[in-house]
C-alpha cells in the first residue's frame, strides 16, 4: 500500500491523509445518466451520488477532462451498435487522477496522484468521480496535458492503427484522407508528419477554407484540397506526390469515390466514418483491374480483440512519446463546464468555426 | 528429338513421318485477326496463312477447340484493360494437339500428339494452327475432354483461386454467388461440391427458372435463389446454412448489395465481373461494424504474378483430377464451326436458353 504521498493536490488532499481501508470518507459525484435512447439533451440527467471508498482492486478517480465524441451522441440516440445497459452513463474517454485506491490494488502499478485514462471501453466517463477496477485504467505520464490525455484513446489510436495495419508505408509515401479537419483527421496529419509520410487532406469547401488549410498545413499536412479541387487535381498524375497507397475515409459517397480514383494500383481505402450518410460506391473495374481493396476500421473492435496484445502498449508508448515532444497535439477543442452539458451535447456535432472543434468537459 | 510416333492422327499425320529439321512442309492455317477496335463481327477478318516448320523451342499445334469468353469480346471492342498490338488474333483460351516440335524443344516435356493448353495469356487462340514457344504451353492429360480442356484456364481457375485465396473455408461453410449460371458460376458450384462447401447461387428471375435451378442443383448447388428471393430469404437467419464467409460477385449493383447483407461478420466479397454495369454499393456500417471487406479478382493478373508459383501447377493438377473423376464438367456449351465466327461473336454475350451457354470454336 503506497498511496500515502507528499504530493499536494488541494481538491483531493483529504484522501492522502489516511490509508483507504480506514478512510471511510465519501465523495459527492456528479454523473450524466440516461435511462432510454433519445436526443442527448432530453434524455440525459445530471445526478449527484455518493461514492464511498474503493475496495479490493478498485480505484477512485477524479475526472479532469472527458470529451464528447460523435459516437457518444450516437450511442445515446440508440444509433450505435454498442447498446448500453440502462441506466447508463454517457461518454467513453477521459483522463482522471487517482485519489484513492483499494487494498487489493496496492500491489499494482497505480498510486494516488497518477493520471489515468480508460484501458477498457464503455466505462461511462461523463462523471466527476468514478470507481473503476485498476485493470480498467492505464497510467499516463504526468507531463501529458489534460486535453491530449482525455482524447488519446479514440482518435489518435484510430489514426495510428489505420496508418499501420493495412498497407506498409515508407517515408515519402502518400496517404489521402477526407474529413481532414475532424479530430481524427488532425491526429492522422500529425502522425504522418512524425513518420515522414505525405498526407493530402480533403475538406468541404467553406468560407474560411484558406484559414483551415493554413491550420492543417501547420499541423503537417502536405496539401489540403477542397472536394471540388480533388476532382481535377494533377498532384498525383504529375508526380508532385506519389500515388496514395492508402485512403482514409470518414465521409463516403462521391467524395470517397473521388479519393479512390487517385489510389495507386492495389491501394486500400479504409472507412472509419460516414459523415455524408451515403454509402461507399466502388466501380467494378477498380476492384478487378486496379485491385483496390475496401475495408473498414472500428477502434472499439480492435481494442476488444487486442486487450493484451503488446502492440497496444507499444502504440500508447509511441503516442505518449509524440505528445511529450510536441509532435502530437490535442485536436482543436474547447473546455466546457460539466454543468453546461445540455448546450454541449446539443451542439457537439455542429460546432461552428473553420475547424471541427471538440468539446471537453471539465469538472 | 522424340516426336516420331506411331500414333495415327489423320489430319496431321504427315508431320510424324520425318524429323522437324528436315520436314520442310507447311500447313495452311485459318486465323481470326483484327486491326482495330470495334464490334467483333465488323473488325474480325478470317485470314489464311502459311505456317512453316517450328524452329528451336517452338511447337506447332493444331487447335481442337477455342472458346469465346466475354473478355475476348471486350478486348476486341477496346473495352478491356489489356490492349493488344495490332494486327491481333482474337481469343485467349484453347486446347491444341502438338503436331510438330522444333529441335530445341526436343528435350522438353512436350511430344507430338500431346494435348496442350496455353500456359501464358494473350496468345491469340482463334486460329486453326499456331506456332508457340514450348514454355507458353502446358500439357494436359490425354483423358481430358476437348470442351473441358479448352475452357480450363479462365473460369475454373478463377473459381479455384477465389475459393482458396480470400477466406479459409471448411467443409460445411457457405459461399454465396450471383451470376450462378455463368460459366464461372458453374465451375464454382462444382468446386464447392468437391470440397463439401455449401454453395448458394443467385440468378435473375426468368421463365425457365425451375429448369435452371434443377440444372445448377444437379451440378451441386446447395440452393438457387432469384434476386427477389435473396432479398427475403431466411436460409441464413434460420440457420439452414451457415452465414456465408465469402460472396462471389460478377453482377454488381443492388444484387451485390443484397448478397453483402447476408455475409457473416468479417466476410469478404470478391468481385470478378460487373454484368449489371452498376458499381458495388457498400454501406458504411457494413465496413466499420461488420468488418466486411470488398476486393477484386482478375485471373490475368494472378497468372502474371504467379507464373512460376508451385501453387499454379498444384491448381491445374487438382482441376485435372476433378475433371478426370467427373467432378468438374465443362460449362454448358455449343461447338461452333470456325467459319461461323460472325454469328458466334455477335451472339456470344447473349445466347438464349435457360443457362448461359458458351460457344467453343472447332476447326
Amino acid at each position: 500500500m503506497s498511496f500515502l504521498t507528499k504530493q499536494v493536490l488541494p481538491i483531493t488532499k483529504q484522501f492522502y491523509l489516511m490509508p483507504s481501508a480506514t478512510r471511510n470518507m465519501s465523495v459527492m459525484a456528479k454523473v450524466l445518466r440516461y435511462g432510454e435512447f433519445g436526443e442527448p439533451a432530453k434524455v440525459l440527467r445530471l445526478q449527484e451520488e455518493t461514492i464511498s471508498d474503493p475496495k479490493d482492486d478498485e480505484v477512485l478517480i477524479k475526472t479532469l477532462g472527458a470529451p464528447i465524441n460523435p459516437a457518444d451522441i450516437n450511442t445515446i440516440q440508440g444509433k450505435y451498435p454498442v447498446k448500453p445497459v440502462f441506466p447508463a452513463v454517457g461518454g467513453n474517454e477521459c483522463v482522471g487522477e487517482v485519489v484513492a485506491i483499494g487494498r487489493g490494488s496496492g500491489g499494482g502499478q497505480l498510486k494516488v496522484g497518477d493520471r489515468v485514462v480508460p484501458f477498457a471501453t464503455g466505462l461511462g466517463t461523463w462523471r466527476s468521480h468514478a470507481i473503476y477496477s485498476a485493470n480498467q485504467l492505464m497510467k499516463v505520464p504526468a507531463n501529458i496535458g489534460v486535453a491530449e490525455a482525455a482524447t488519446i484513446t479514440v482518435n489518435p489510436c484510430t489514426g495510428y492503427r489505420m496508418l499501420k495495419d493495412f498497407v506498409s508505408l515508407k517515408p515519402g509515401d502518400t496517404v489521402i484522407q477526407n474529413g481532414a479537419n475532424s479530430a481524427c483527421g488532425q491526429a492522422i496529419i500529425q502522425l504522418c508528419r512524425a513518420w515522414k509520410i505525405e498526407c493530402v487532406g480533403i475538406v468541404r469547401d467553406r468560407p474560411e477554407f484558406s484559414q483551415l488549410k493554413d491550420y492543417l498545413k501547420g499541423l503537417g499536412a502536405a496539401e489540403i484540397l477542397t472536394e471540388e479541387e480533388l476532382r481535377t487535381t494533377k498532384l498525383f498524375k504529375d508526380g508532385i506526390f506519389r500515388k496514395p497507397k492508402l485512403a482514409l475515409n470518414c465521409v463516403g459517397g462521391k467524395n470517397a469515390l473521388e479519393m479512390s480514383r487517385h489510389l495507386d494500383q492495389a491501394g486500400v481505402m479504409v472507412t472509419y466514418g460516414g459523415m455524408s450518410r451515403e454509402p461507399v460506391i466502388v466501380p467494378t473495374a477498380s476492384l478487378i483491374f486496379k485491385d483496390l481493396r475496401f475495408v473498414g476500421f472500428w477502434m472499439t473492435r480492435w481494442t476488444k480483440e487486442n486487450v493484451d496484445n503488446p502492440q497496444r502498449s507499444e502504440m500508447f508508448n509511441e503516442l505518449f512519446g509524440l505528445i511529450d515532444r510536441g509532435a502530437l497535439k490535442a485536436p482543436a477543442h474547447e473546455m466546457i463546464p460539466f454543468e453546461d452539458y445540455e448546450m454541449a451535447v446539443t451542439n457537439a456535432l455542429n460546432i461552428q468555426g473553420f475547424v471541427g472543434k471538440k468539446y471537453i468537459f471539465n469538472f
